[in-house]
């Protein structure tokens, strides 16, 4: 029987990271990781993906204790996926420096019963036939979000048009906004995103915020946390879907202002996110450490 | 005596501009005319600059019927300063194509006695030792507010330093604050700036909106309005600093609160200038329409 947990999907990974504040090397990283710290902090997360046989599994003991369901970490033969990227000394631009899919090649997502069960399905960043698949797989979700990237806006259209037709939401950035749609303005490009089925997009600003576009409603603009210490931005906005979401299961509320409140929590988790390498910060955030900071902001909006 | 206006210093221009919505040819332009048609809506202007005798002088007159005071823009002999440039598809960058100096180059500032006796200042983007003297000709200025650029910063840092020292209000985006500070984040360099003497730093953001940055309160954070259809991005940060500052001299309360309001009026009014080219959407906005926008804004932002 459906139940308030959050279902994800996506890659796990171990990344090597330089940013002009350190770096680390085969580091716990890909979307799944980040969304289950971060979306665990609110309610059960189920986590489907894949690792190779290499991968340290203790490294991801402490998700465990926080919600999140392993059951759906399939360990298969062969070598976790890899990522290796450098940042620059603004770090909103970063070089991939090299991409192994190892076993991430060969996905094919199998979900247990308890994942296939969650209300709350959030599809990161895997190839939109997967996507499409896992959505077959859910018994009756009463909300699905989706993320991409532009490597399949390009190469998979037509299943990407398709996956955006079936789900609630859709979170993207500026440029995906403008390669989906042809449209300069993100605003004009969110609206014809919702054209094509969604009731909401979020636009994913990185260090200036996040914009709420609603099918039926304002606007809701979310400004970014001022940063004072920000090591490393990857997994910033796997983070914020990830507490975004999982703040939704926890109150199980898809209204537009639960919605909007969502969207501030998703704000609050990646600006602590990014205070430290990997899931390093994640790992012991507590929610009254997130409450304070939530207070925090909304003093800093009031006029 | 000391009266509830603005007075502000800066360039006055004739502006060709090309951008993805169409192009203008030697249209109105230059800091002073937006700052005056911005905060002309909320308290009297004093305009201070110099315009060639080539300068159409009629097409000024609707400034005066909106509170702003010409008396201090002279009328020298030879041409008005004038500015190309074009625009990138991505309205966030843009190229000089050329820049005529004329009789901008030999700028003297004489203030007239209701320009001294102002209580506001906007020092728009001039030559600091420009700045320097204006800010000696003011009577008794209840709050000075500061613009600058990086050729200034480049070519004259002593001279940007001492005024900066000066100032109650530094005007400023996240590339100047990293010119100025060495600092990649501009919260920790809008902080070093008020180690400077500033009380207040004011980091402009775009279209990503603006954050303050404030001695003793904690930060504002104000995101821009989302513009569908911005034609021309050209002195929106002149119109966002007059229409901040203006406000400010009409409710003549410079307490933190008021200046957050502040930075939303001026928001709200940037929003409006874009929509069409040069100062053509500015010439005719009624407060009506800004306070309708204001309302507008209020609900984008709640949580």
């Amino acid at each position: 029987m459906p139940t308030q947990q959050l279902t994800t999907v996506g890659s796990a990974a171990l990344d090597t990271v330089e940013t002009p504040f350190g770096s680390v090397k085969d580091a716990l990283g890909g979307s799944v990781f980040f969304i289950g710290a971060a979306g665990g902090l609110f309610a059960p997360v189920n986590i489907v993906a894949v690792v190779g046989d290499d991968f340290p599994m203790e490294e991801i003991d402490f998700l465990k204790k926080r919600n999140v369901n392993l059951d759906g970490l399939e360990i298969a033969s062969g070598s976790t996926f890899r990522w290796e990227g450098r940042y620059h000394e603004n770090m909103n631009i970063r070089d991939t420096i090299s991409t192994e899919l190892g076993v991430f090649e060969g996905f094919q997502p199998k979900l247990p019963q308890t994942a296939k069960d969650s209300e709350y399905l959030l599809l990161a960043n895997i190839h939109p036939s997967l996507q499409i698949d896992v959505l077959g797989q859910m018994t009756s979700p009463r909300l699905v979000a989706f993320d991409t990237m532009n490597l399949w806006i390009n190469t998979a259209r037509d299943q990407v048009e398709e996956i955006i037709s079936l789900v609630d939401m859709v979170i993207v950035n500026d440029e995906e906004i403008t390669l989906l749609t042809g449209e300069a303005s993100p605003v004009i490009g969110a609206h014809k995103i919702i054209e094509m089925g969604p009731r909401y997009v979020v636009v994913k600003k990185g260090e200036h915020g996040a914009v709420l576009i609603n099918k039926d409603d304002s606007p809701f603009l979310c400004p970014a946390f001022p940063l004072v210490n920000a090591k490393d931005p990857t997994g910033a906005g796997d983070t914020f879907a990830g507490a975004m979401i999982g703040y939704l299961a926890a109150t199980d509320d898809i209204g537009a202002f639960n919605i909007r409140r969502a969207l501030v929590y998703g704000t609050i988790v990646a600006s602590f996110a990014v205070e430290d390498f990997s899931l390093n910060r994640l790992k012991d955030l507590t929610m009254n450490e997130v409450e304070e900071r939530f207070r925090q902001f909304r003093t800093m909006v009031e006029f």
